[in-house]
């Protein structure tokens, strides 16, 4: 997606260890406008498919969600990370190993909001190793509903996450994947798509 | 707000200790056609008054912030409530007692975000204790931006978060503000707005 590309080229940091910051419009500030767009974007991407839900995880994964949302016209659920005594006790749970935060948490999502007759499609921020959106795969499938494609916005593509979905046999469309940065450049290298 | 009063009464759920869950549709499912709505009754009472930034808390505010930020045509900060590493060092920082989780924690926005000349409108799903609405207030006081009021969904109306924010001044527009509650009828007692 040229508008993404473009943007995280203008407002895209570079770090040292492979860190891409994009907290001045993706997940700190967020740009709704542009949230729009990416939302036009995975509707193009997953024409045809039915979708009745989108999935995603707190905390940065909810605002794209929900303007997502308001395109697919369809409820957002979002994965909660710890059990707090405003959920029922009836969820569905699985751990999640986070490399950000370096410890596992568990997410849990009520069984009242995901169960068959439910096509959902999944929606997060970034894809890196992939554990965040297999965990939410793993609530789906538990639930009885049925995962219909998984939905990006940044997939780094040098790490394991996008291959491990792919091979689950997941349809999973990333609107702009990073095949390299260079922290001494601030160069971006983005896969053609 | 009579629609979300009509939608509070109808999938709201009352449990003992003055729980209100609202949970299927307002924060861990969303219905974000009612957050359209919601938003346009915002746009409604804060007429007049500029506005160039929406600030909200990490988790469930995120979701109505970025809907309700789409029809202001303005861009949403959320406070974060843990230091990642992704977050620059250079932050703004206050500390919150969540009665729900039994806990102080610091929330903290980047100083990137929020600064002189931002007139910032608040928003979050509940109001009770007022706890994360006030230091929220206190990081936009910090940055030297304006703030401009805060739109809130459910007030608790039994709680002191309310009084404590329009004691300070505070411009505080509760779509629907709940008197009293009865967990053995399921009854809920809304205020005359």
């Amino acid at each position: 997606m040229q508008l993404l590309e473009d943007r995280i080229r203008k407002d895209g940091k570079v770090r040292e260890g492979n860190v891409l910051k994009v907290d001045s419009f993706l997940n700190h500030q967020m740009d709704v406008n542009l949230f729009r767009e990416i939302g036009k974007e995975f509707q193009r991407r997953f024409a045809g498919e039915e979708i009745t839900k989108i999935l995603t995880i707190e905390a940065s994964g909810i605002g794209i969600a929900c303007v997502v949302a308001e395109i697919f016209n369809v409820p957002v659920v979002f994965a909660k990370k710890t059990q707090t005594k405003n959920i029922a006790g009836d969820v569905y749970t699985t751990k999640v190993e986070s490399f950000t935060h370096g410890r596992v948490y568990d997410i849990i999502v009520s069984k009242e909001f995901l169960g068959k007759g439910d096509k959902v499609l999944l929606i997060d921020d970034f894809l890196a190793n992939g554990k965040a959106l297999e965990g939410l795969a793993t609530l789906v499938q538990d639930s009885g509903a049925e995962l219909v494609g998984a939905g990006v916005v940044i997939e780094k593509g040098f790490q394991i996450g996008g291959k491990l979905l792919r091979d689950r046999g997941i349809h999973l469309e990333s609107l702009a994947i990073v095949d390299g940065m260079d922290d001494k450049t601030g160069e971006i290298t983005f896969r053609k798509q």
